[in-house]
């Protein structure tokens, strides 16, 4: 079983986050996190060089000389803004003449709609806004991308898996029609400022974003997490919370501005008839012995992985921080008011894709070690040739057990 | 902590269902449990008393005179063609010569595509489909249906809270703009043959499934799931899996046959900008303090309820057993095949969304539970209680803790 | 991952229990169970087959044709006695006329110390001990024991392991040092009406049962449970929750009446000095390629097995139903009275032995696939397998990884 | 439901350690864990001053201002000989010549009997024990330690309750009978060189311990752990997992070193007869009602805190690298061997007691919050006071409901 916990505020000194359960024996550097981070800060023409150094990351237990040890990995990313904010985040009591008149301790008392400030400060009692900010914020998503990069690289070491997004759509700005993006492809995905698969992809998504920044406003979009190269077996129809489906869709909606989530077709299955929902199965190679005519299910039929790629999709929301600021109350007076703005981008949609795509390898990762088991990834592997050889075995003989 | 927990056949002698983590207090009958099973049998015309004598329904714990008693409650409901199956389903050995020419017993071993038949045999290493198929079954939901009722009984006596849903879309055939169900609504909805709001709605989906049964054929269809009367301040925004709209995802793509799930417009807010996407807020009554312009939401900001409807929609695929059956492989010779074809209807998605009422009602009164904690419905409503009235209090004093 | 959840009343309609996690291909039958509850009922000369028609098991799902099928395993435990108690105990209400006078029915408000009678009372508000003791009582580890068995067969396929237990203390009559009991001692120590191993621990038990009878009092003891068998591995140093003696103690401490837990020499070796307390290893055959020269550890060192017998003793108190009453207070007066008088034995020491095994069981049988993983006996025998193959050559070679 | 997770190894940059779950508004400080960091390096008259600069802790999440906001709190120590390690520990891999001939990156390959050492190795596949020691040693405990400073002043503000330690064996000196400890006493407690309450034990215990230093060898001991202000109706009987008994010795059992775990009298219960075995109750005054004629149950009864004192005993062995080595083999060369040393103390006893309150803290936080909900001290602190006041009503109106 696999854990992975967060902590850490927006502005405070750093965040700290944790995996336990990973295997021993993964070969993980801070520079593929740190990669990993700077993918994360893409979109429109920055480069992932240009990031890369502005994020401190340190692993603080779990990896030796490049290699997983079998115990809890932690991860601290500094924030590199932390002096500006060292009296207004301090974890201990500070003198209020210190923070008298300080801008950035001001009570925040005006709740953005579509972000967890009115409900946050409700639910916790708070007299303003900053506590639920600032653990709210999208920044603790370098958390589970940092997480998430460790299980890539025992997807990847384990049975050759790679993790692969795409922007699927920018408002009303669609990608056509078109294969799925494959492993080869992330370099060029990463390359369009929108995190698009081909040209005229981009060039519609790219014109959206303008637009929307013109009218001073923001927009949400769609996100495509393909997982190549899995085997058929993962998750379980057994039982509601073994799925592999149930499994991904809790953790994807669980990412901050997540507001749906769909395997393969998802709603468009939902509009179709039967004879053109599923995905026929004829007779073929590999070990698995078959092939599919199509990839509607996404992978997973019966919450169980099939050897398709798995395919979900994510639909995210506008950053609801816009521009034009929106009707709020102030809490401390009762007055209605516009909502506190703080710094924001038109889309986030594009760098979103790197946050899923290492939520995705968490999920796959824990039902890898679920289905396989082992201690190290030599163990691990033995178990999963086994199957994988017992899989090919099974067919030949025309599925005895 | 709220945990359910299910087991049992779909041709088995019965299913088998605990619900532990429930207060003691909660006011619940067999015949609550028993309509709800009714419920979820209906669809074109069938009354609910007519299926109410079929499921034979006994509360083998945890309930006594009417009441919880705090403790695990387990409920089993009887097979009532269990006879017909007792020696193909047999728990313990069978004379192989009883078993012998039984056609139930025939090995099933052309997978169904869209079902778990292929991967489940692969990953249990089963010679045919049937153990798979046994578990896999939406036969299983009347389990977590029968929890449901005691958690939606739960929310209703401590919050009053109220959970309802329609069915928005059957294939093609979709719900006009209109106002949302109230509690009050939903015997008429389940008067509906297909559980649409309004006669235009029931008469375009009755005609979508006339037309796909006509065409031999199946089709998948949208539910939206409602709770009204919930207050702010369920769910968190601290943990990713602290987030009731994580959850709720999670929970509803369990379901079998779920293929997406969003909470509020979602898909259709990621096509927005953002100044089109939120839900601003005016000063207003009540013990919140404040209204809402708007629900797009779906009652949830930030993974926290904000005291609107919560509102979750769920895409259904079509039943994979399609009367012109689909392409397989036949796993005994390698052979091209026609998939197995069991029992199906046209159309299953009316009745899901009892099923999907309940589980939202489970993972909703779980939320509940962790925010308000208590033993007792009677401990539960005094810490809501005051809870509520310190929400207004805060309210009125300009938010201060 | 294995979860094992029990519900139902000492007086209700009969237990109901699911064990959730464990692979397909285990073979197990009711009359496996069957024997294990009639071993749970042994103590002075009864025979276990003359208490084994007395209680009705069925397997509700999980189990087909004698083996697991992968999917959750419900089993169901009848009460003979049910029909006196289903007025009393009746779930749905009952007629307050027909509970008039019903001597079952009167309330219990003298609680018993001991019990949880009065702290239960207090948690849940309620304003009998009924609803506490009905929960509490020890016959809900019929449940555990049923499901325990389908834990044991696991272990003995997948391992060869064998759990066995004796009880080494009745009151101040103790076992004296001697040979560790093996799986083919099991018989002979269910033979011993204390289930003691030997004739001489066997005779000074039986004494001090008798002399306690005598005297109109209860009287509590100590159990040991062996399991023999297990290769080094289960359980980890990683994680104070995926320590295997925190595991044990946990759910060994969480069988009725059980007031302490040690590992091997435990509170023993605590008075001991270092060069005493450890167990020195020297070079040897098989497959972990050492011997110990002692097992003061019980077979477990930081948390993990060593390859010795795993060993655990468990302090149960006396009945606290003593036949001299205990002084209470009548809650409904709040006058002194006499506690309640419920059934009792002497000592249950004996019989108790059976749920710890069973406890034991379903403890180390997570572990194992923890570590071994696989969804069916022979793909967890297969790494399993492997994994013992691989560590007799990681020896040979000198440690290498 | 709170959560703590740790990492980190002995030798490694840091120890990082999450605690998820508490509530807003609890007021903690960076030296009130300094300070418990401190008597954890208490004994043989060192001061807590002393130590306390040796520790650089730092909350890097979850505290503002000297108060929990609500989020996972994250405490980060870090490892003041870290310059001395940085190469042999470091997470990124390092040119080989650079670690070349460092005394401190030997491979360990002489597994220390009583560690987890070798059953780690073979668990993992390592070559030497070091991946294993690191994460196995008792440094690890300074993060529980760190982390139930939050948690016993979320009980001490919730309930003013407190949690108290002493030392009640070393060897064969033991504490001769006498009154519990009570809060006041703490700091004459952490001024014995011992940790034990009271001259007499002292003196006993330090003769032990020079004894046992003279013959060059080690020594373990038991401490128990109390809990003062505890209402009842914490943890409970309904199912196994739900037991604060259960709980607590899981938890306390998953500190390294500790072999034995029993609650109030234990296992000198398991010699006793019934009638001298429990606590019988009188008519009294105070919130319960009741008053008891003695704590062998330790104030847990049916794993429900009972409203007497908490009481647990746990069993420490001696630290198994005694200055006189154990034979062992070396796993490169297969033969006999003396095994590695570490540095060592001759009795670690004395700075285990505020690990075990720590841990206790955490596990009895964990069952209040289960209790009494809440999202911020003051709403946890209505809902406690709410069940409180309830308590002594329901008492006065003679149990009613």
């Amino acid at each position: 079983m696999l854990r992975w916990i967060t902590a850490g505020e927006s502005h405070g000194p750093g965040l700290s986050a944790i995996l336990e359960g990973m295997v021993a024996g993964v070969e993980v550097t801070t520079s593929d996190i740190g990669e990993q981070l700077a993918r994360r800060r893409l979109g429109f023409g920055r480069s992932p060089r240009m990031g890369f150094e502005t994020d401190q990351v340190e692993f603080v237990g779990g990896v030796r000389h490049g290699t997983t040890q079998g115990g809890p990995i932690a991860v601290q990313i500094d924030n590199s803004e932390w002096p500006k904010w060292e009296k207004v985040m301090s974890a201990d009591p500070v003198d209020p003449a210190e923070l008298d008149g300080l801008a950035r301790n001001e009570p925040l008392t005006r709740p953005r709609p579509g972000h967890a400030d009115l409900p946050g400060m409700q639910k916790y009692g708070f007299a303003e806004a900053r506590p639920v900010l600032e653990r709210a914020s999208a920044r603790e998503t370098a958390s589970r991308t940092a997480l998430g990069t460790v299980a890539r690289a025992f997807l990847r070491q384990l049975l050759g898996a790679e993790v692969v997004s795409h922007v699927v759509s920018i408002g009303g700005a669609e990608v056509p029609e078109g294969p799925l993006p494959q492993p080869g492809d992330l370099a060029a995905i990463d390359e369009s400022p929108v995190r698009a698969f081909g040209d005229a992809a981009t060039d519609a998504m790219v014109a959206e974003v303008d637009a929307v920044r013109k009218a001073g406003d923001t927009v949400g979009g769609v996100i495509e997490v393909i997982v190549h190269g899995l085997p058929p077996g993962l998750g379980s129809h057994v039982h509601w919370d073994r799925r592999l489906d149930a499994k991904l869709a809790g953790a994807l909606m669980g990412v901050q501005a997540m507001k749906g989530v769909e395997v393969g077709d998802g709603f468009t299955t939902a509009h179709r008839w039967g004879s053109q929902a599923h995905d026929e199965i004829d007779p073929g190679d590999g070990p698995t012995g078959v092939t599919r005519r199509s990839n509607r299910a996404g992978g997973l039929e019966g919450g169980i992985t099939n050897g398709e790629p798995l395919r979900v999709r994510v639909a995210m929301k506008p950053i609801s921080t816009v521009p034009r600021a929106l009707s709020t109350v102030d809490v401390e007076t009762g007055e209605p008011a516009v909502a506190i703005h703080q710094r924001s981008d038109v889309c986030a949609v594009p760098r979103a894709g790197v946050v899923l795509e290492s939520v995705v390898a968490l999920v796959v990762a824990d039902a890898a070690l679920e289905k396989f088991g082992g201690d190290s990834l030599a163990e691990s592997q033995r178990n999963a040739d086994g199957y994988l050889a017992g899989l090919a075995e099974w067919w030949q003989r025309g599925g005895e057990e």
